[in-house]
């Protein structure tokens, strides 16, 4: 039985990263009490409706059958109660009638509905990222026509980047798009991996597909944008005919079966120029931070689940005896399952503050157009999604772990989680992706101006809790801090590898996201512990708090020393 | 296209564990000649009949109906062809007509099986314990009934120990047999995670097992051992009427879906009793050795078959460019998938490597009843189970990450490596069963002696590195110097911490297992650095032998020092 973290959520709101930050960064119009109440209404949804189709779509998978896809029974109810609910444009701008949701809220909501079903959640996640790039590039006269049915959930969205030589690479692009008379285009192309790229929960879908057009320059500057509908539109919302797009396959996947992945093909079909000529990829990049950390709250999301299952079947299964408790102690109490457990949900903490952390940020950058936020936002984006993600891998398969050959029963539950997180470090950009983003373009570009400034802060940090008197206080400030100088030294090796040799650099990029990801985790548990350190007397929920940033400290962060050796290693071989 | 490392084992042979190991520990009677004759036949037959049926396997699974379980196609004539090759018995007694294969040979044949089809060397496996524990419980004239034909692979063998309230535990077993007049016994109750517990290709099925007895003390000292046979022996061999077990179903496994799975319900099943009442766990525990190991090979197996698809998907897909090279240059020479691939094949070399060195062990202990031997074998016998098989699921999970978004489809082929190798942690004793059989059983019992006794081997081990100038010896002496004084002094922790208190050693005790498992490899890795460097010069495979040491000091070795820190913590909240 999955719970909501609310007061989780409201403990970070009120007392981790502020008296209120809500109400802080919104200017007074959202208080941490409003955001109690839509999580409260949110989870509810996400309990009642979305949960109990996460093993049902698992199991029955979406289908194609005459060139249709079917979801799984009470899929198509389901995301029109989400849809009549508002919550597809929960977080768009109330300009296009969106909801207008901080980051701080928006994210935290996505963690719900993530929790409760995945498969699902990226289906209004990719809509929701369709319909904030068609809102800052369109022209107005097509976002008359597409904007207000995407925002209300009526139409969903879909980004159709990759062909089968076209992954990463997205200059080897060869979808062409060809002028028509009467100024829309002719694209045709295959296009795969399309995530619900058909379906039956809406009455039509709006492609955005990437492409070539005559003549146009080679490479990712020769790309443009376009909206090609499944059905041609009828005026503003109407529907007329079918346009020249076919599902021709559905791909076998390990996970996420209720998410329809496809192979689109079109031909000759008709499409509208979205914002400038060859500018396609500018307006993909407006989406490209909110989908990499929708994905990477996709992660935090089934961690939690995936714990919380693992947790509760421990907490009730008796098997054998337990060193140093009395006959009948449940197998959580096992020193090893303790450990996994601690080890998992110390975790998703420190993960969840992190999220609230970035959101912070996101909305100082987006409300006040604070260059400090921005940068900072920017430098944590590969963080987030690829710490996430490998950690959703990681606690699924820990929870597995707990089952014990149960686990490896598709029944249990825990092997579905194991099976779709898998995809979550590929998708939107794998691990190695985000690395080399993070190493190229936010630590060298600015020769690790951000990063010594995201560094300060956490030094601040170390300062607080070392006035703090308390054993795990004065430990998390001893261990933070040295990893912290040991973080500060790698950064260096590596800006002094990337003006000798890049491939030294780069062959670190992963250990360094991995060592950054260990440090923030770890300073947000710092946080944490001084904010329940501050209460008159410790709860259940601050003894928990405490023992986690204690498991970090010694658990997770001690690896960043071993990391640091391989990272000033250089490449090898 | 799997390839047999046929290469790597005469190095290992006959140059890192001896001049020819094999020749010295089975006195002459096989040489390293012979056992290179005997694996690129059983290469051979891995490659051409059982690999082909790995993904047909995976993808028919087998079924379950009219209580009758059929396997997927080819698998009938695939093992009747094993089975008449004599690889069934390969290890067994020579006095019940087994191959006597010693351990060196046999390890590396098992390696071969298990990569070719996991899912079919189960079978095997399992088959040839339960033979080898009749062999050494059973009275003569069960032996005459069923010895034979379980030897020559006519008949499989089962194992029968798991009920749904007795897993780990096995003190719950509540499976009854009750004595008939005639000296058989009447069998009742139900078995659950019955490997190859049916299946169509034999024409009997000899089940061992585990049940209690009326007025058998409570506990494990309760428990006998019985041959319960799917159908009634006549004769020596011959086949009777059909016994009163059956299979009520299979399981809906997440991988190794060829295995069946059974649950097994006995009721008044005519069983004979082997070995003495009340003696059962005993006859158990004679197979429990080489069932662990061979589950630690079908990790290496699994592990290697995963890197090697992996690394040819990566030499021949070209996308994007690679920094520091020309354009079309394929994936793999991206430095973070370099990095994978390097990470992959070092701990598969060092895996293998450790695997010959424990397998000389046995065979000095079977052959010259050495107690040095004995300890050492047995002292590294959960450290191998369990460092193969969680390696297998982490390079399972890497070899998938290097085919991108291609991984997730399982038509790729990396998703079944992922989900095939997840069991292997679970079954025949989890990671942290291992890993407190180590701690308890194989460390504290002695006060530590063995554990000292091998360190002072790997000690020796350092000191003939640091003769060799070379800078990667001297690396790989320096590291290995650095991390056995760490692991000494986490061992004398551990043992302090048994004294004091024993929850704070077992919750390190996983944590332990790895630290040692890191050890052993880099002892190994130094072992393969002083064999390829006393060549006159140096080949393409000696030059990848440096690069794979180098890099497992620098990035898993590394490890031992973080662990070291999280072992000292002891238990936490």
């Amino acid at each position: 039985m999955y719970i909501a973290p609310l007061a989780q959520y409201d403990f970070l709101y009120t007392e981790v990263l502020g008296t209120d930050i809500l109400e802080t960064v919104t200017n007074g119009e959202i208080k941490a009490a409003d955001a109690a109440a839509v999580l409260t209404t949110a989870a509810d949804f996400a309990i009642e409706i979305l949960h109990p189709l996460n093993t049902v779509g698992d199991r029955a998978g979406s289908v194609l059958a005459d060139s249709a896809v079917t979801t799984p029974v009470g899929y198509k109810q389901a995301y029109r109660s989400f849809a009549e609910a508002g919550w597809v444009g929960f977080g768009l701008d109330p300009a296009i009638d969106g909801g207008g949701a901080p980051f701080l809220l928006y994210n935290a909501v996505s963690e719900l509905w993530s929790a409760a079903n995945p498969a699902f959640s990226v289906c209004w996640l990719l809509s929701t990222g369709a319909a904030a790039a068609l809102h800052s590039a369109a022209r107005p006269e097509l976002k008359d026509v597409f904007l207000a049915k995407m925002v209300s959930g009526e139409w969903t969205g879909t980004m159709n980047l990759t062909e089968s030589d076209a992954g990463t690479d997205l200059s080897a692009i060869r979808t062409i798009a060809r002028p028509n008379e009467d100024g829309t285009w002719a694209v045709t192309g295959q296009k795969i991996f399309i995530t619900w790229g058909d379906h039956d929960l809406t009455e039509n879908i709006v492609h955005l597909v990437l492409a070539r057009t005559p003549d146009s320059p080679a490479g990712l500057a020769g790309l443009s944008l376009f909206v090609v509908p499944k059905f041609l539109p009828e005026g503003r919302g109407g529907i007329g005919e079918r346009n020249r797009v076919t599902t021709l396959s559905l791909e076998h996947k390990l996970g996420l079966h209720s998410s329809p992945t496809c192979v689109l093909d079109y031909v000759d079909a008709t499409g509208y120029l979205v914002g400038d000529l060859h500018r396609g990829l500018s307006a993909m990049f407006v989406m490209m931070n909110t989908a990499r950390i929708g994905i990477g709250l996709q992660g935090l999301g089934l961690a939690d689940l995936a714990y919380q299952q693992a947790r509760d079947y421990a907490q009730q299964r008796v098997q054998g005896t337990v060193v140093g408790r009395p006959s009948g102690t449940p197998i959580a109490e096992h020193p090893d399952v303790a450990r996994l457990l601690t080890s998992m949900s110390s975790s998703i903490s420190a993960m969840r503050a992190f999220s609230m952390q970035v959101a912070e940020w996101f909305d100082r950058w987006q409300r006040t157009d604070s260059t400090d936020a921005a940068e900072l936002a920017e430098f944590c984006v590969p963080i987030l999604k690829a710490w996430f993600t490998e950690e959703a891998v990681r606690i699924a398969s820990d929870g597995l772990q707990v089952y014990g050959g149960l686990g490896f029963i598709e029944e249990a539950g825990a092997a579905q989680h194991y099976r779709d997180a898998r995809i979550m470090p590929i998708y939107e950009g794998t691990t190695a992706i985000q690395s080399n983003d993070l190493l190229g373009r936010k630590l060298i570009r600015d020769g690790g101006a951000t990063a010594r400034r995201f560094f300060d802060r956490i030094d601040s940090s170390v300062g607080i809790l070392r006035v703090i008197e308390h054993p795990v206080a004065a430990r998390t400030a001893e261990r933070l801090d040295r990893a912290l100088h040991t973080v500060r030294d790698t950064t260096e090796t590596l800006l002094s590898h990337a003006a000798t040799n890049p491939r030294d650099a780069y062959a670190a990029s992963v250990d360094y996201l991995t060592i950054l990801s260990l440090l923030v985790g770890a300073w947000m548990h710092g946080r944490i512990v001084a904010a329940a350190l501050a209460h008159p007397e410790m709860s259940t929920a601050d003894q928990q708090r405490l023992t986690e940033a204690d498991f970090y400290g010694a658990h997770h962060l001690s690896r960043v020393h071993s990391l640091a050796e391989a990272i000033h290693a250089g490449e090898i071989g």
